[in-house]
């Protein structure tokens, strides 16, 4: 991906100019369409070849065994993975009887498009079949962010040259061949191999209905398709089905320069509770509107959603053509990935990739929220509706923890914890807070109490309680969180997690505010006025440790005083874990991923700018980034200390995480939090975008490689616009009469209206200290880099090698 | 077993006076008959019922998976399972075409007695059938000492009033239907089903030689039997074999008083190398050898072999008759597990169950062998080459975590770890200094520095040397070691266990010294002085937490300030592991086990009487002894600091853990290191029995209910003999002249030969503080409580429910 020829750098669209077999898997993964609710990995249209096929709708899952050779009380025993559902996106193409394979004949020219603005995924493709036959084949793929139900592909194939002779077969394909390996257990492996069971199936002359349900989960499905078909003279259009296929096929004969053109409407449906004809005719009724508002109404009412979303959402760099792609493509797809999602879950992997077997974690809260939350609020709201519909189970998880309140799953689909390492599942409590933080952000930043009262203010409550009945105080009055695992999974079980205790105590006061907000809601949760003023005592008495030997916060209890990793010993193991036990790794000064970092960016005033400085100038010698969730937050917290440039690096890190497949497993889905990073890394870091005592902050400083950046966010149901340029920083309402917004630029409160835009010069940011070192062979590459085109060849052995 | 009608309290055996079929697991395990090589469980001559069929081979294991639902670095893939192999113990007898079978007919009268003098479990059954015809079957049942690969059964039948036909077939049975549950993983299942292939069978008209190898792990084994028959009148005897079973034929008629009595001699034979004839052959050998003894040689060198043990190792307590028996059952089965296992495992459970799959722990070390060394040394020198035979897969396994020296298994039977859940595996590094103590204590007891030249030595240099890589300095010197997990289970991955810091710096020592002893090879092991010095300084710097505040030692790091635990809600919820996750567990002060006491005891220079009376009045408190291992340790130091009454308590439940089965687990076999652990709680608690700095010092005190103890130990190449009573300590060196043994009776170094016993008067020891208290629900019970009565009760209840 760092081939520019390949994969020429624009700013609306990602486009791939030629095909490489070889890297189908990442492109998969690249190339996915989806709203949230249905995701379509980017499998070439014909089937074949692929890497992992895959067809999602979000939240759909099959349970699995959790096997232990040594179990423990309160392991999970099953666990969810998400399903490849019924395919609906092949279109087999024989030419004069020759199937139209990429890998035989000759392709002559190879295009796709995966377009920022317009939402599709346009392919060209112009090929001699190994008789000689010649046609261009032009395909769009939309999956609808209006139509929630719909996907469709307008289909073209042009003979070139001579008559032509041309089958078309569409289908819907029900339990295709395991795309993952699940490791070699049998019991797994057999819940996950053809997980679907035929239930139903309908056909008509140009489409068909195929119903299915989970073998274990018993959640039923429905995927129909429907086509229009445009071809000069005779043509036929036939359908057939079977349990687990369905094909419509299109015959014709092409004279050269003719065109056959197929609309396919592909529409699912699926439901844990309804009958069978209720989901078939949900799956109809898609249909049906899909053809009613036709392909070109389809196609225009994505753009306007598009239109629509990047104005309130867009980021402009200007300078840095790679990190104007990139932030837009990752833009885009954390739209699709929650857009649409409506109370499920939002993925780590969105609906792009079989990767974390498609199970939502804290990076929903902790890195899309924020982003959707100043874009797209509704979706945000969505989002933190279904981590409220599983506060029952997350009381349960409580109990059977022997704690109070609600403990929300580390990992799950259907809200049941599905981890089966407690060190890094069950122990990571934070999860508890960042979602408790999520709704917090979300009034702060829309001032909506709807949500705080339909849903928020029960899990401040039940989350309040829950580190009540976990933290303590000592003898000295000091409150304590000991045993639990920061963000940081280097480092587990661990006392007094700075994170984590920081979190646990904002959680404790924002549980107290709400209920003081709606004291009759709070009393029919059975919180007393004593159980608010204990949850206020122990946030004030929290415990915060702090080096003074060092002038560092260690980032738990006695981690300065661990023993140092041996990084010049580790060049070549990265990611350790994979080349080291937790043993080893936990009981050293190294670190996966920004946890007291991150503390410093989600609790700020907590530090001083100089404890931030010093801290920064610690932690990132002992930081190795074996997360995705890391460079971004690294990114906002160097360029908040002045280590502007460094803050570059890593914003490149964050922004190209899956373009540039930084990470190696891109090809299992993209990496959503770190594409919502880098949106993070240009507002929070380069804008100094914060939420300050109910107050939107800024305090923008560019990097010498960006000469302007402009960014919408919404706030209070208005649009700001902040471009920072030309040394000066101006914030705006445009187009919005009638509202003033109050924020502070740098350290000023300013009045911002429609009128009257505020321009105030850019700062220099002065860095306390010189800019800091990381482990040997993690300094963060930036693309340009001589070194990075050895990195991309590293990237592609290694690939060979797994 | 608490009812004194049912068993009998007696002073050398135990006696089963009526059978109970709802007990017969329990039985099978404290009836088992050993030698550490062979091992039978006391299933019924006849076969059914049964519990647990059990016969073992010491070390024959079949390889099996280990599932992970998340895997690590690190994690063994693969773990042993002790199997159950060809069962040569049946006897099934038909009585006039009726099968004798306790559950049909009327069972007249059934005696079974575990002689701990004559080596022998003989049963007596009185039995009509439901056809009316009536046996007395008498059946004495053997496992030499002095034969390693022998069994042996005399079995008679008499008819009773009628003439009577008989029918005896005795048998070899293969692959017996799996006894333990495995789990619901289908590949453990598949793995320990029918571990056994047959390979070859031999069949002669008296007998039969049956070979087997493993599926997975590959080993052969072979069983053989041969039968001497006296019968009066015509009478058959023939055999015959398939693969998996042998069965030999006797058929006579009896009259009134007539008597059947076949002598059965059983072979046994394994090995991962030797093919197929060569084991045959071993077998066949065995059997020969049996057979050249006779009934009459086997019964009377075992009861020969049996007096010389119970000459160095009998312990007598007068006052307290259930402790009397229950010592002599300890030292008996701690005999049978270690006496003959000749460089293989000695397991937890011996071999009287499937417990813990068959594995050894540091339990070996820790708790049996200190027992062995100063009774059986030789059984200790064994022991210890096993350990040091997997030197080279400890060595592996340290290089696979990424340290230095050797990381000796945690669990294994073959050396291999085969611990799959690393906090209490991994983490548990201790196990490696405990192995050195062991080798250090078997040099201070017997004098012999063969063994060390041997192995010791590299065992000493390769553990200092891990101990090495994992400490490490802090900024101010003091030499920490960091995320291990000491004794206690209920606190794992801490800083600064004080257990593991004493036994690493002994350790580190105990490596320095032997290096100075032995310089040349120490050399050849690529020792250094500069090495050597490290290991002192090391040593020296060693941290022990210590809370001035509270005046006692936290177990780890910051334990002291951890929340404490709720016993109160705890009363019904024991084992606590069954009912709270480690989560709850690992960050509270709670114990499992002893861990801080017993370092006060293994290193008992490294406290003050002042510390150790105040940390166990602290430790005692909190700990719930949910491991076998913590009530022997308990009564050591219980005595120690003055609580007599309590450590006699303690002393009970160690001793009577099996026998009253206070761990409702007793049927999957023995707890071999609580057996030990009671005559630890009588020498080491009662008798004030240490070694130090190379002297043996006694510190004699009793409690009130015991008003004699004698007891004996060996100590190099001498036989001391310690008695205790009326008012006096008297040591002696009884038929061993020419000896002179100098040794510390209370703080006077004396001098003992066997001419002049030393006579000094028994002090009465004070406790520094008032008795403590345990948690609610935990407090020690003994035999005679009126809450004794109540557990029993209770005790019966859980196995229901289990």
């Amino acid at each position: 991906m760092t081939d520019p020829v390949r994969f020429p750098v624009e700013p609306w669209c990602l486009r791939e100019t030629f095909l490489d077999v070889d890297q189908l898997a990442q492109m998969e993964s690249l190339f996915a369409l989806s709203n949230g609710h249905v995701g379509l990995r980017a499998n070439l249209d014909e089937g074949e070849p692929h890497a992992i096929p895959g067809t999602y709708l979000g939240s759909f899952y099959e349970g699995r065994p959790l096997p232990y050779a040594e179990a423990g009380y309160g392991y999970p025993e099953s666990g969810q993975t998400l399903v490849n559902v019924t395919n609906g996106k092949i279109m087999r193409l024989l030419v004069d009887d020759t199937p139209f394979d990429v890998r035989y004949g000759e392709l002559l020219d190879h295009e796709r498009t995966l377009d920022f603005r317009a939402g599709t995924l346009r392919r060209t493709a112009d090929w001699r079949s190994p008789a000689g036959s010649h046609v261009r084949v032009t395909s769009t793929r939309l999956v609808s962010f209006v139509h929630r139900a719909v996907a469709a592909i307008e289909y073209e194939v042009e003979a070139v040259g001579l008559q032509t002779r041309i089958i078309l077969q569409s289908e819907l394909v029900a339990n295709e061949a395991p795309p993952v390996n699940v490791g070699d257990d049998p019991r797994v492996a057999a819940a996950l191999e053809r997980p679907l069971l035929p239930i139903d199936a309908d056909v008509t002359k140009s489409g068909a209905v195929l119903l299915h349900r989970t073998k274990s989960s018993g959640l039923l499905m429905g995927a129909g398709m429907e086509h229009v078909v445009e071809a000069p003279g005779r043509h036929t259009v036939d359908s057939e089905i079977r349990d687990d296929w369905a094909r419509t096929t299109v015959v014709c004969t092409l004279q050269p320069g003719e065109k056959l053109r197929v609309v396919k409407y592909i529409g699912y449906g699926w439901s844990s509770t309804r009958s069978a004809p209720a989901v078939r005719d949900q799956v109809e009724a898609a249909l049906t509107g899909a053809s009613y508002a036709g392909w070109s109404g389809l196609t225009g009412t994505q753009r306007d959603y598009l239109d629509d979303f990047w104005k309130s959402a867009d980021v402009e760099v200007d300078g840095d053509p790679v990190v104007q792609q990139a932030v837009r493509f990752g833009l885009f797809h954390v739209l699709q990935a929650g857009a649409r999602t409506e109370r499920r879950a939002i993925a780590a992997k969105g609906l792009t990739g079989p990767g974390y077997d498609g199970h939502a974690f804290w990076d929903t809260e902790g890195y899309v929220l924020p982003l959707l939350t100043l874009t797209i609020p509704d979706a945000t709201a969505d989002a933190l509706r279904w981590r409220a519909s599983t506060l029952d189970l997350a009381r349960a998880r409580a109990k059977t923890l022997g704690l109070d309140g609600a403990a929300f799953a580390w990992r799950t689909i259907n809200g049941e914890e599905a981890s089966a390492y407690w060190p890094a599942g069950t122990a990571a409590f934070h999860i508890n807070a960042d979602i408790a933080s999520a709704f917090e952000h979300y009034r702060l930043v829309t001032g909506d109490l709807a949500l705080e009262l339909e849903c928020g203010l029960a899990v401040l409550v039940e989350t309040a309680r829950l580190w009540m009945s976990i933290g303590h105080h000592d003898r000295h009055g000091a409150w304590h969180i000991d045993g639990v695992t920061g963000p940081d999974e280097y480092t587990a079980v661990a006392d007094d997690n700075v994170f984590t205790n920081l979190m646990a105590a904002r959680n404790l006061r924002a549980a107290a505010d709400a209920c003081v907000r709606h004291p009759q809601n709070a009393a029919q949760l059975g919180v007393s006025v004593e159980d608010v003023a204990a949850w206020r005592d122990a946030a004030s008495a929290v415990f915060i440790p702090y080096d003074e030997e060092l002038g560092v916060h260690p980032q738990c209890g006695n981690f300065t005083r661990y023993g140092e990793w041996d990084f010049d010993g580790s060049v070549d193991q990265y990611p350790l874990m994979l080349h080291s036990p937790y043993f080893q790794l936990y009981r050293k000064q190294v670190i996966k991923q920004a946890d007291l970092v991150l503390a410093m960016h989600w609790c700020g005033d907590s530090f001083t700018p100089d404890q931030k400085a010093r801290n920064i100038d610690y932690y990132e010698r002992r930081t190795v980034r074996d997360s995705s969730l890391s460079a971004c937050t690294q990114a906002v917290m160097c360029a908040e200390v002045g280590h502007l440039e460094l803050a570059h690096r890593y914003l490149h890190e964050a922004a190209l995480m899956d373009l540039h497949d930084l990470h190696h497993n891109t090809k299992d889905g993209l990496h959503i939090a770190s594409l919502a990073g880098g949106w993070s890394a240009l507002v929070e870091g380069f804008g100094g975008l914060r939420e300050h005592h109910s107050l939107l902050t800024l305090a923008p400083a560019l990097p010498e490689g960006i000469t302007r950046l402009a960014f919408r966010v919404r706030w209070w149901g208005m649009r700001l616009l902040v471009e920072v340029a030309d040394g000066q920083v101006e914030c705006s309402l445009p187009g919005q009469t009638d509202r003033t917004m109050s924020l502070v630029l740098y350290d000023e409160q300013v009045e911002v209206t429609c009128a009257k835009s505020v321009r105030r010069p850019l700062r220099h940011r002065l860095a306390l200290l010189p800019t800091p070192t990381q482990p040997s062979g993690r300094e963060p590459l930036m693309d340009g880099d001589p070194a990075y085109a050895a990195l991309d060849l590293g990237i592609r052995e290694l690939d060979d090698r797994a």
